[in-house]
Parts: structure tokens; C-alpha cells; sequence
């Protein structure tokens, strides 16, 4: 049988008026390689509700893997998040105009999940396909850690063999053309980046072992 | 009776000759202030030893409250840690030699600990003083965060009611001298700004409310 | 009759076993459009030497423009420089593993020459085409600025109306793929920035004025 | 006869309280050591008449050196500026509202003037006395520049042997406790950096010849 692999991206926001994430994953829609099919789906950029749209999307589609993608203006590459925290803290409003400040993501939930893909794995092999990639050992405390940390919270619930995580990706060229001193990459690579991390997650069981860590 | 607060600094790491941590704690080795009394432990730059002797003080000491502090160089402002991951990957070798890639901290610990300080409270009051200070959502993956993490563990094992977390600081100026590009502080401005920490643990028995979280 | 536009791309430099700016320039050479063609030359990185080549061909192309263009690893955009000054202080040893420090570019010439391309106009075309760039008002000390400086020199001395300037451009993916914390940009990018800074070169004979200075 | 150092600062600007290159200068008003006095004075941040501001201090005092300093917020270390272009282009208003934009700071004037502190010799005694120093390629093209240009146009119309530089710094600590992500340094410590900047300048009639350029 086919193995479902769900990538989820955000709307727009914070003034943007596209969202690479959602640009990138929508780019794989129906990709078929192997025994597996990507199914894509946009999420809102808003605490509470995209946690539930996710939710019902892996009820929906029994995914067997999941890869969170969210926006990271600023950052220079595709960035492999390690770990979900249990906290939301919003610098900035969310698209429904609510700045939640410390709460958890989920009352008496785990301080934190580390993701279940290969993610040393992953940043080898984007590197490998010359595209620029590192380990990150923070999403923040925004809509995407909320997402990531709900997601990895329902994957620990249910018990199942589901693997995911999440990964942060910088502007496009043409964001970064109105922020001038951001980074950016093109669409194209963002979208071999992910077909990359799916690949690389399907061929990994255990990640392999190799430096990718941060002395602070 | 006089609470003891434990504060640890690390020694020098990655040819430095001074690690700043060390002599900001150890300035503030027997300072007395209402009812409390600070007590200041080295803490060598290697994995392992380094939680043992955290661990060995803590039970010696019975301390209400332990702050970890730790040389980031590189970053500009005294950054209080919001959490300790259960993860050791050493970018470079420890002290001993030893380069720990993808090991747990503790085998079978959980994911990760929030620190129990009142961080936002602290990050405020030493801005209120004029210095700068902000949240950070990462320790790394090194002795610093190996250190923490234990600490915390230690400290929910217990069960006590001891309070702890960690503190990242700057270069020193002397240290950023041979470092072009890299921020610093005065020793005696992170001396204050530990001051402040101590000083707000203990008035804060809940952590004030203040955004001080980050997009990713 | 034909306008000649001379583009100049360096050979690699510093470890790298490629660089973008002859990759970019010479996809350009033979480029014809409206009444211009365009002639693509490789620059070695080295101090001296460089400067000769460039004086050759532009002797032996009487171009009406010429823009330099070299590699600026840890940048993010395609800068358009400003200025040119009259210093050679190398960091890094140049390709014949000389490591000029404090000479003068060219002895008695001035301190500086203000590049002659429209070089707010080139950024705000470029932003506009969806890319990102931006003025800068430093090229270094090394030998993107030699040629840089040799070139506004030569033009300034013959008292051509030829005009001439130089645009760093980042890494490209593949090589940021080995440098972590840097950014990048595709190729094809680079290319079309560089189709949009010579039309716009020969569409603005005076340029824009449009802020993008900076306070310090 | 006794030499006569001016320092300049400046007033505050965009939104800040203090200037502390003001705060640095005024400190040293004063000052004797050996055959030398120093004056300090205030100018505003404002095109035009800063410029003039320090003309008439130049007459009235005439100095044998003078520094300007500024600040640089965002910057790490005391940064000795190389070179002073002849343009005016503010990213914001000065203090008289004014934002100028791509005008000279001098009609035909020459594009940029090389200080005539020995530049390398104050950074490398900077560094020698513990504190973070480097050489600064562009002092930007705001009120800072327009001071610094102004200074070294006046110095070389008037063929005197008046040396004459500008050095930024970083916020104060109270200033960067606003600004999360800036560096900052005491105030002392850029008193201490000015006075070995000015003491440099009278040991050293030719600069010292060390590296301290950068590739871009």
C-alpha cells in the first residue's frame, strides 16, 4: 500500500503576502516516487486552529510521515528543526490578531519533543545536493513551534510508528528583495530541499550520527 | 536560616585563557543579602565531570537556588535560558578531549526541562538597570547545556523545591579584543546583572508575563 | 554601430573550487540585445596581474561599459558598490600567495573614485524584478577592490565617457552548502541580475536618487 | 607650547536619549598628559551645520589633531574609520528633519578622503590594552560621515599638518538594554579606547603596517 507522507505549509504573514512554506509544499502536491504520495495542505497562521487543521489531516490521511514547513525570514538556509517546545510566546500577533504570551501549547503536555526524522540524515543529504542546510535547536516560540510541538505531541499520544518534524526555510529572492540585509532562497531549491528530506527520512530508520551541534 | 544560592561557573574552553563565567561567579563567592548567601563552584569544560561535581555540590550545598552560568562567545547581551534539551553535540572537543556527537544527557530523561526561574521577570529587571539581557531559546548542544540539563533533571528527581536554570554571558572586552566582530561586556556588568538574577529569583515566586518570545 | 559591454568575473580564490562571478559573467558572454553585445573575461585573484588583464581588454574592446563583478561569501544580496578606494590591505594571501598590506592601488592616485553606473537605479531594478540587492559602501580591500579602483582609475585617466563599476555577489548554494551561517543565491539569479544592471546601465545616464544609504 | 587635541560628539538622534559619543568626548574635556590638552565639543546631528560647528572649532582652537566620534548602534568594538566619502545619502532625518539624499557633502570635492590617523596603530593598542577594536571601511553616509568628510576637506584645504580621523562606537549598555540583539560597550572603556587613540596619535607619525583590510 501506498505510504502517505502530509506536508503541511502556512499562509502568509506579518505584512508578507506569500509564504514560501505554502509555495513550496503546495509544489508537491501528488508528487509520487516510489511507494509513497505527498498530500499538501495549508494551515493558518494562527495559534489553536492550525494545530486542529493538522490534527484533522493525519485523522484524515493516517500519514506515515510529517514535515512541518514554516517561513524563517532571515535565516540563510533550510533549517532542520531538532527540537518542539511547550510554549507559545508570540512577539507578534497571529492572523487572528491574538499575541499569546507564555502558555503552553498543550496544558501538562512534555516540556519538549525532539523530532522523529533523520535530521543529521537530512542536512547531509540537502548538503550533498548543494543546497545550503543546518541543524536549528530552536522554531521559536511562534505558530510553527505551536504547530511542530502539537504535531510531535499527537505523534506521542497515538502511539503510532508516524515520524515528523519540522523544518524552517528562509525568504524568497523576492521577499528579500523588500528586506534588505535577509537572505533568501530560490523556490526551486526550497522544493529539492523537501523532496530531499522526504527521501531521506523514508531511507533513514535511525539517523546517522554526526556533528550538527552548537557549543550555545 | 540563610538560603544558600549556588552559582557555577565554567573554566576557560576553546584555547581562551578566562572564561568570564568563572569570574563573574566568583566575585560574588560569600555575598550577603537579606536573608540569603552566595556560594560559587568551578565547573571543569567536560562532559560528564561536570554534572557529577553540579550534582555533588547541590548536595552538599541544599541550595534554594542554582544559576549555571556559561561563556557564549559571540552573543551581545546576558541571555537567560528558557531550556535544557536532553541531547549532547559537541561542535568541538570538551576539555578532556572528547567530542560527544547525538548522545542523550540522560539516558531515558525526558526531552527537555524549562528552566524554573522567573526568566522574563530576570530579562526585565536587568534591562531596568540599563544593561542588556533577553530571553534565549537555545543553550546549544554543549557542556553548558549538558550542565543545565542535568541540573534541572537533579532537580525534578528530587522533587525539591529548588529553583534553577542558566544564564548565558559575552566575551569579556579583553577576550573580543582578539576576536574581530564578536560582542562583549564588563565583567563588572555581568557581575550586576548576576546580581539582579539572584535578586529577582527570589522576589519573583511566579515569573511575570512579558513577551519576550521570537517568530523562529 | 555596436555598443560593447565588458563584464569581468574572477577565478576562484580562498579554498573554493569555483566562483560565482565567472559563472554569472561568462553565461552573459555573447549576450546581444538592442544595440550591445555583451564579452565575458576571466580576472585571476591576483593583485597586480588582475588590474593588467582588465586594462588589456578593455584596450582591445573600447567598451561603453564595463562592470566588475566578484564573489562576496557571507553577503546576501547582489551589492552594487559605490566607491573604490585607493588600498590594498589583503587579509588572505591572493592566488601567487602575495598578501598585500597597506600599498596604495595605484601610487598618487586619488583616495577614491565614485563608481559611474546608475547604481540606485541598478538596485531598485533589480528589487523590482524581484531580486534582492543592495548599495554598498565598502568593496573590501582586496582584490575585488584593486580591479575595482583600477578600472575607475583607467576610465578616469583616458577621459573616456566609458562608464564602469563592480557588484559583489553572494555564494551559490553549493558552496554555501560548506559554509554554514552563510547565505546564498542561485546562478540563474546572479545572471539575471546581472541582464538587469547593464540594460539599466545603458537606460539611466543620470541616476536615480532614491535613499539607500546607511547612518554609519 | 602646549598641542591641542579637539574631540568631537555628538548630540543624540534617532529616538535615543544619549549620544554616547558625547557622553565619551565630554569625559576628556581636559585632559592633560605630557605636552597635550584635550578639547571637547558637542555637534549637532544635523547636515550643514555640524560641519560648520566644527570648522569654527578648528579656527578658533587650532588643533593639532582631531577625532570625531560617533555612534555607531549595532556595531561591537571601537571601529577606526579608514576613509571619509564625499556623499550625503540618510537612510532618516537628522535632527532638523532633513533627509538628504545623494548630494555631495562638498561640490567638487574629491570622491573620499584616507584619514590621517595611524589607523592600524590605535587598533592594534586598543586590542593591547584588553579592549575590542578593528579598522572600519565605510563611516556610512549619514551625519557621522558628513562630519568626518567636512574635517578631512577642511584639513587638506588648509595644507596644515593637523591629523585628523573619526572613530564610531557602540550603544552604552543602557541604550543596547533597549535594542535586543545589539552590542554595546561601558562608557568607560571607549574613554579608555579614546584616550590610547589620541596617545597613539601623537606616538605614531607614520602608521604602523599590519594587516586589516577585509576580502569584501
Amino acid at each position: 500500500m501506498e505510504k502517505i507522507i502530509l506536508l503541511t505549509g502556512f499562509e502568509p504573514f506579518n505584512q508578507e503576502k506569500i509564504n514560501p512554506s505554502w509555495e513550496a509544499v503546495r509544489a508537491l502536491q501528488g508528487w509520487r516516487e516510489g511507494d509513497f504520495v505527498v498530500h499538501a495542505r495549508q494551515l493558518p497562521c494562527v495559534f489553536g486552529s492550525s494545530a486542529r487543521m493538522l490534527h484533522q489531516a493525519i485523522e484524515e490521511l493516517q500519514p506515515s510521515v510529517v514535515i512541518g514547513v514554516g517561513q524563517a525570514g532571515g535565516r540563510v538556509d533550510m533549517s532542520v528543526e531538532r527540537i518542539a517546545i511547550n510554549i507559545d510566546d508570540a512577539p507578534i500577533a497571529d492572523n487572528k490578531k491574538r499575541q499569546i504570551v507564555d502558555q503552553p501549547v498543550v496544558n501538562d503536555g512534555p516540556a519538549a519533543y525532539f523530532a522523529t526524522l533523520p535530521i543529521k540524515a537530512i542536512v547531509h543529504a540537502i548538503r550533498e545536493a548543494g543546497l545550503p542546510s543546518s541543524v536549528s535547536h530552536t522554531a521559536g516560540t511562534y505558530v510553527c513551534n505551536h504547530v511542530f510541538y502539537s504535531l510531535m505531541h499527537q505523534a506521542h499520544e497515538w502511539g503510532t510508528t508516524m515520524r515528523a518534524g519540522f523544518i524552517h526555510i528562509p525568504y524568497l529572492p523576492q521577499q528579500a528583495a523588500a528586506h534588505p540585509g535577509a537572505a533568501s532562497m530560490k523556490l526551486d531549491d526550497m522544493i529539492e530541499g523537501l523532496r530531499i528530506a522526504v527521501r531521506t527520512t523514508l531511507a533513514y530508520d535511525v539517523d546517522m550520527r554526526e556533528a550538527g551541534g552548537v557549543t550555545h
